[in-house]
């Protein structure tokens, strides 16, 4: 099999480095490594080379085996066909101090993820799967976005997108993300409802190669009870986007109440939970399915998907950083890429 | 066994019907037959017996053995050795139609827990364990409590209480309960989140022999990281609160971030989390422990203890209901009436 894998050309993933202070360059490098990464995609790590190298090192792993630079890059990419380090040269290795909350290394996380829409935008690669990055350091080096749903929005000039997690016990897609808690029923609406189950249906119809089944939760305990709690969002918002999305034709129930939507029998006929906020989609979805998790940017023009998790940096450049969701980020992505690229390509076993 | 448990007086457990038009019916004549409950406890049905055989006959379940009239349970409730349904008559049989809401219905599951809180006041019984009730058929019948947890705190006249509900695998205690998503950041205050603190940290002590460790959630995706989210609430008054129970020597960790809070790693060193508001604890709860948590109202001059499921309308009276909640319910309230009674109960094998 890995005789043949030279003449067959596998997905090309963007794989951005995350916050260099973080897990992220130990995930790509554990990355660089794994077998069934090689079968079914070739891996672009989008970093830092010195940083890598640096962290190979703390971490006994081996450095990465090829570098390259972004001027050869621009000439020469499409001619890639194993696993590699694009050098991005955006900090210096030993700038870096691990586990600590920095602009530099915030503002270089930032470059990463720029280059990688870029190189995806114009087919260079054929998706793009996103290192954890820190908010904090983010918003200290000044970069106006809360996070990667939104810099992938704005940069790709997205119309409507949404961000979905999606694992194999449990798939939620959230109909608002990072804002707070009390800023949540103001952004509620019929139409942003309606967007996320479209969004939603039409991604997990790509996945599972069939019409998507949705259920969608309530904003309120118990579905506000008919009213007895709330302010009515279920009747006056949530209600009429079901009844429109299911006149589209799509197949989707609720609003649920959202503490028994997401029991066994419920996940069973479930493909995604459409989730009102940030923690009704993750708190289950965490507690179920923590380090398998895919975090999936729907509704761009461009193919994005991202670990589950943060920059963990309390355990920055130690060595026992899991690599399991960023490695299951990358299939995702390379099966998504396949999926929508030429016949030719999905024919390969 | 079975021979010499007559002649060790088992705690008395008031378990109420809940709504006759629900499940609550079968679970309590199951509740009869099992075998455990007969071990630890002397469980009395607060309910009326011409609704338990009507439900007994159409779920081919045995009728119960022993009915008392409320003139007879008066004068001798302290000589009852054995399981026994309390005919309150609050219903005629022939009146309640299964799976519907009604007021009728809901005014009768009203009646069951007002004699069980006066039985427990006044120590006929050693605790309360009650059964599903429909907070729409309460609404209908003009009761003006929003559940459960509500109505006792009122009846007993507790200056504070909270609810809480356990399993093996986790166990959450609530800062605001039954009230709309929007009404949540308002009701949150220093001096009730260190309120609840304290009842959860006090109960698990009880529970567990030992003094208890605590995680509190914060209110924002990603506890507010640093206030890039939300209104402050996670410095503001969560914080304080957990740093005032800390100088009262409870052992408390938080605010954490509510998606990550709920982790394997986090959950074995936490006893029970203290959840800002309902979704946030019963999410969690119900996706890893449905059917066998238990609803603790803390903080009452009685013990309450509850099923954690609803009415489930859609399939009462049809033989399909399971009481492994209902059973775990009334097992965790003899086990702390019993911690709480004389040495002489507690000594039992």
């Amino acid at each position: 099999m890995s005789t043949s894998s030279a003449s067959i050309e596998l997905p090309r993933i963007a794989v951005t480095m995350g916050d260099p202070a973080g897990v992220g360059p130990e995930l790509c490098l554990r990355l660089l490594q794994d077998a069934e990464v090689a079968r079914q995609a070739t891996p672009i790590v989008f970093g830092d080379a010195g940083v890598l190298r640096r962290v190979a090192q703390q971490c006994g792993l081996p450095e990465p085996s090829l570098v390259v630079e972004p001027r050869w890059w621009q000439q020469n990419a499409r001619e890639l066909r194993q696993g590699a380090v694009l050098d991005l040269q955006a900090i210096a290795a030993d700038e870096v101090r691990p586990g600590r909350v920095d602009a530099a290394t915030g503002q270089a996380s930032y470059r990463y993820i720029e280059a990688a829409i870029s190189a995806a935008l114009s087919g260079m690669v054929a998706a793009v799967a996103t290192g954890p990055i820190h908010k904090e350091a983010l918003h200290a080096a000044g970069i106006p976005y809360p996070g990667h749903t939104e810099i992938f929005a704005a940069q790709t000039g997205a119309a409507r997108s949404c961000m979905m997690l999606t694992s194999s016990q449990i798939t939620c897609s959230l109909v608002t993300t990072h804002i707070g808690y009390r800023d949540v029923p103001g952004q509620l609406s019929v139409e942003r409802i309606l967007e996320v189950i479209e969004l939603t249906a039409e991604a997990m119809q790509r996945i599972r190669g069939r019409p998507a089944r949705l259920t969608v939760c309530g904003l309120n305990p118990h579905a506000g009870e008919h009213g007895l709690f709330g302010d009515g969002e279920e009747e006056r918002i949530i209600e009429p986007a079901v009844a429109a999305a299911r006149q589209r034709g799509y197949d989707v129930q609720g609003p649920l109440p959202p503490d028994t939507a997401f029991l066994p029998p419920r996940r069973q006929i479930t493909d995604a939970f459409v989730c009102m906020y940030h923690d009704q989609g993750l708190i289950p979805l965490k507690a179920l399915a923590f380090d398998t998790a895919v975090n999936v940017t729907l509704g761009l023009p461009i193919i994005r998907t991202s670990v589950d998790h943060g920059t963990a940096l309390d355990i920055a450049w130690t060595g026992r950083a899991q690599a399991s969701s960023l490695v299951q980020a990358v299939l995702l992505a390379a099966r998504l890429a396949v999926d929508t690229a030429p016949e030719y390509l999905r024919a390969r076993p």
